[in-house]
């Protein structure tokens, strides 16, 4: 982009169609919000702002929790700021891992010093209650660790009745749910999630930089309980939340911007209100799956447990995957996610979350995707648009 | 701020005028590039915003470092990302500790297994060489940390002699360059700097969220002759690199729209050029110097020690701080920070960094200082403004 003069581009990306695995479309009022004019990070204004900001987190992960911030980092750190709070060296820790964002969560045990179990998932699948009590049997871990959507295979877990098993095993729960807060619900409390964490960039449709998390009485005791500090200064929570409550002492300079962003992102889902969000999300989900049916194309998961805000869609035979994604982009600014680990170069990850969860979206990406694989050569059975718009003129 | 009947205000937080310890006022460019549209972290178009990005660091950082990138958190994170990537358990360090920021650096040393050696600082002044020499007579460190400026008192480190002294010794050399680098040169080759992290948002004038990091060749030796992983997955600058460079493996979701908003912020400084630059900085905060001192007012730094960028002024006796500093945000929408550490309550700490760092910013917080000093009962010797405005007839 660096002209050979040595000057600099004005900064011009086009127009994007988000339906990736993140970051999705942000409502314009969010772009509003990220361009107000900078406060201090301990403004009489802007601790108004971080206040409104946990009592909209604690609406969306529908929990009463204290302790709900938002991280000033990408969701990984948020997944990192739970375990390096909650694991001690020598914590034994059981990861379910059913792909790459489960595997991300057994590295960081490891790396902070805890004994990892690994629970190995079948590909494609969620853990069923038995595998989670079988492997319970025969260890006695602190905290269980289980990715609610995970991104990497479009996979929605279950969760309530392995919380139980869990907790009748005196364990503690961490969730991640990067890409289902927001998109389908997420009830902390009802469930018993003791420790949750997201990012700000998916169902939530805030700019990517932030990742909030949301902890319980019993995690929070758990922490108040090491034995020794936490490795990290910078994910500390019991600094952080000197900052974000109370006191307000002085931890690091808050990433102002984009917290405006992320209230307003969270001031539009508490309008629309939850309920509704999770049923358009419900519904853009069953729309498309009418549509890549439709057209002969086939999900990497079963239906029954398929996450409604992001799923591969397989790439048929012949068909180049990348050169797909690349004319998506190219003509219609269209962005999917290539394949993530065992699916990398097989699938296209095709995000439905947040703003980019729209009918509009929906129908223009089946239309695309019609197109551009007819340009590549390769036969589309039925139209994915008619499949689509059928379910549309069903719905209430 | 919010509503009783559930409905939360829009975001209106008003005009502020930037001068303490950062964020420091954001250019309108600056805000523009952040509203700019969102792309995916792996668009094309993206990766080359971010190799700018690397380019204008390296310009601003004054060097040739291959790994030269924004770390995806504020600049505490930088600290602790060249500590943890650079520390192993059991490895000896020197910290030089002559204020809060020395203080933090010592902190994560030990949170990360090193062997903390800690050289305290006299009050309000530089360590000489003679200091280092001394500390490192009896020890044999691998890592030596230093605070170019430091945020909490004001004083500026002069680093060429202390380096050559660290590298007789063969340590490496880590500096804290948050609150100088962009207002004051910071010359990672010259000078022989090993490794060094800043701010996006004081001399940079991006918004809070990124923190620049820049390692030389050993540093980068170091770091892949670790015999342990890095403690911290987030931080861990070969999976970091690996996305900024080379094969765009993926690691976390970069934040889009901090990193457009950095580059803008670089672009602008490298058309002003960094010397000119330089020279705005240092001719503001003579104007600023000619002005608290013509007022009566004392700065907790000696003069031959003082950054140009951040200075703790003395709150005179008889004089409530904080109803100061509340009086100026209230009645101007200024903001100057209070005293950290030892100086809580007893300093306004002003910051003039970036694009803070401006005349009319100086003239205005020099006559709302005077005027409100009076409000509050005290007696100003002479006035600020025409000292200062003598200091600005005389420049070229």
């Amino acid at each position: 982009m660096t002209a050979r003069n040595g000057s600099f581009a004005p900064l011009d990306p086009g127009r994007r169609i988000l339906m990736g695995p993140g970051p999705s479309d942000m409502h314009p009022r969010v772009y509003q919000a990220m361009g107000a004019p900078l406060t201090g990070h301990l403004d009489p204004y802007f601790i108004g702002v971080m206040d409104d900001t946990k009592v909209l987190l604690r609406y969306v992960f529908q929990t009463e929790n204290d302790l709900t911030i938002p991280i000033s980092a990408t969701g990984s750190a948020g997944m990192e700021t739970c375990i390096c709070n909650l694991v001690e060296p020598g914590d034994e820790v059981l990861v379910c891992v059913g792909g790459v964002f489960g595997d991300r969560m057994a590295q960081m045990v490891e790396r902070h010093g805890g004994r990892l179990i690994r629970l190995e998932g079948a590909s494609g699948r969620p853990f069923t209650p038995d595998q989670v009590r079988e492997a319970l049997a025969g260890c006695r871990p602190k905290l269980v660790g289980l990715v609610h959507a995970e991104t990497s295979t479009g996979v929605l877990q279950p969760l309530e009745e392995i919380i139980r098993i869990v907790h009748e095993h005196e364990a503690l729960v961490l969730v991640d749910t990067v890409a289902s807060l927001g998109g389908t619900p997420v009830k902390v409390d009802e469930w018993g999630i003791d420790v949750c964490y997201a990012g700000s960039q998916k169902c939530l449709s805030a700019p990517p930089g932030l990742a909030p998390v949301t902890l319980n009485e019993r995690a929070c005791t758990a922490i108040s309980g090491r034995k020794t500090p936490v490795d990290s200064w910078y994910l500390d929570l019991s600094l952080i939340n000197a900052y974000w409550d109370g006191d307000r002492v002085y931890h690091h300079t808050a990433p102002v911007s984009l917290i405006y962003a992320l209230r307003e992102a969270l001031v539009l889902i508490h309008e629309e209100g939850l309920a509704t969000g999770h049923a358009r999300h419900a519904l853009n989900y069953e729309a498309f799956k009418a549509g890549i049916d439709a057209m002969g194309l086939g999900f990497f998961v079963d239906a029954p447990h398929r996450a409604p805000t992001i799923n591969p869609v397989l790439s048929p035979d012949g068909v180049d995957e990348a050169s797909v994604r690349r004319r998506l982009l190219e003509d219609y600014g269209i962005e999917l996610g290539g394949g993530l680990g065992a699916l990398k170069g097989k699938a296209w990850r095709v995000g439905l979350m947040g703003q980019s969860s729209q009918k509009d979206h929906v129908m223009l990406c089946l239309g695309a995707l019609e197109e551009t694989l007819r340009a590549e050569g390769h036969e589309v059975a039925e139209s994915g648009v008619a499949a689509a718009s059928a379910v549309y003129a069903d719905s209430p």
